[in-house]
């Protein structure tokens, strides 16, 4: 797999950091707005980027290991919020009207085949039980990764210039929490978390199931092809196909929770340099969250107990994006607006 | 003083959480945005609140302990920046516009009399030295304190539902310091920081300077009048009265950082149910703030570095509680939708 991704532009970055250095305000005063709004004209190689059309790309897909009881909520879930999010009631819904999103939803491979409104990318009825076998063969590891790098070329060509990542998946914290391990060498106990609302006990059991799953293929962390299709699950290599895709394209992507991140690392295993294009959303409550953002060296913006899914998060962060852009644009300078500068200054 | 504040609305605020626990998500999943969504529904007494005129209050004032050298900016820049709030080229004016918010500016004395565009509040040209007497007298604070209030009725009276506050003075953190120390006991150096950029030895003087004014007043932290009087801003105490205003009539009301947590400590320091109605928008890097909110036992929505003021915090975090409010009335229900709930629930 050949990748290609453009250096993040340093004289970009310095000309949105000139700029916001002239606005009425005392230097850096804006703290992680400002350090945003200089982060994206790196990644865009424009000073003065604007994000007109926003993509939410939500794909779902189904999870072998739920044969296992790994999640408080039964499979058929995955379906039904899939219909859901075509019928635009879900918290995705919501949030992405908010921020002035459109909501993509992608069926990478969900048990029962989708309704109306939803892009079929189906790599098969859900993936294996990764206790017993492999979720999925390379050759769907690597269609799945090749259709999100895809995508975001379409969604690039039809004027998105900011995606966001989200996903739903009875079961997929489960895949994650294996994904995390396997690339970052953590523990599985240090990785795996509540996901939707499980008790004490059944924690311990998911642990145990990530445990087995791990002992079973050794994973090689070196091989984020052969991780993913070990323990992975079709909308994480479809999401880390789509985080290529963008950072192909100088697109910035906002990532969500867990998922989203397990599927970030995935591709930044896969070319390093794609990190330069993530903004992280929020910290999730999931545990291994905390793992993936720190391996990425990213600081996320929002920190508010969020546990949903579905790319939430990021579009809540998305109108902070949009504020370090109003800031950069819409402030006066201390020139024109006669204000005086710093007495040392 | 009399100020009656209404209780918090316990049965509104259970209606509200029986709504969002049926929403089509896992219960809880969206964190501190339900936590915000109940919260409101306590303050204004209906579950379905909505917020549709959205008002930020800019107080500005001078302060004579400038003349003590506590500032990086000259204090002319506070006029300056009122008259760029009043020609909209302000942080404040760029996030407020972002949030659909207006933006209120209210001269409470300022050293120059302000220009068209701003509310005339004045309590006279600034407030005196207070390392060498009193920064306004017992009157003056008490004046101040009514405007504010007297403002949130005219506002109410004109259809905001939801109120913001922001501030602008030059020397009001080393104000905000002293009255924060005097209401919490506090030392000095713990509570007062760097403010619009001072280096390491302008700061220790800082210090000494809010050191030396606690010294010769000895504020009494039992009377936040007197507090107020000593060491206090005219928009510090005019932004007190506001929340007491807004807290008699259930409005919400978003705080800022550090100065504008100064007010509202003495505000719950003169009637302490008004702190049921705050919400604190974000962690300021001053380190005052953090024993502000302490005190009020506030957990703030964002933590991004900011410095600004003006009411710039707030703005953002007006975005999150309009996303709270979506999420509530937008989403779609797991009966309605046909999505299978908890296997346990």
């Amino acid at each position: 797999m050949r990748i290609d991704i453009p250096a993040f532009d340093q004289a970009a970055a310095e000309a949105a950091q000139h700029r916001l250095d002239r606005l009425t305000k005392p230097q850096g005063s804006l703290g992680r707005l400002e350090e945003l709004a200089v982060r994206l004209a790196g990644m865009t190689g424009n000073p003065r980027c604007r994000f007109e059309r926003r993509t939410v790309v939500v794909m779902a897909a189904d999870h072998g290991v739920t044969e296992e009881a790994v999640s408080a909520f039964p499979q058929e879930v995955t379906a039904q919020m899939v219909a859901n999010f075509a019928a635009g009631g879900a918290g995705i819904n919501v949030l992405a009207r908010q921020a002035r999103a459109q909501v993509v939803v992608v069926d990478m491979g969900v048990r029962t085949r989708s309704a109306t409104g939803v892009l079929d990318r189906r790599l098969g009825p859900g993936t294996r039980n990764m206790t017993r076998e492999p979720a999925m063969s390379r050759a769907q590891a690597e269609a799945a990764v090749a259709a999100g790098r895809e995508l975001a070329g379409q969604l690039a060509a039809g004027g998105t210039s900011i995606l966001l990542t989200g996903e739903m998946g009875i079961g997929n914290t489960t895949a994650a929490s294996a994904v995390t391990a396997a690339l970052t060498g953590r523990p599985a106990a240090e990785v795996t978390g509540r996901g939707t609302g499980l008790d004490h006990g059944a924690l311990a059991h998911k642990i145990a199931v990530v445990e087995r799953a791990l002992a079973l293929h050794r994973p090689d962390p070196a091989d984020p092809i052969g991780v993913l299709s070990a323990v992975g699950g079709f909308e994480i290599a479809g999401l880390a196909g789509l985080v290529l895709g963008a950072a192909e394209r100088r697109i910035p992507v906002i990532l969500d929770g867990f998922i989203t991140g397990s599927a970030a690392l995935a591709a930044c295993s896969l070319a390093p340099a794609a990190r330069e294009y993530l903004i992280a959303s929020h910290r999730s409550v999931e545990p291994g969250h905390r793992i993936i953002l720190e391996a990425l060296g990213l600081e996320p913006l929002l920190d508010l107990g969020l546990r949903l899914g579905e790319g939430t998060g990021a579009a809540l962060a998305l109108q902070l994006v949009d504020a370090a852009v109003a800031i950069r644009d819409e402030m006066a300078e201390f020139a024109e607006a006669g204000v005086s500068e710093r007495l040392d200054g």
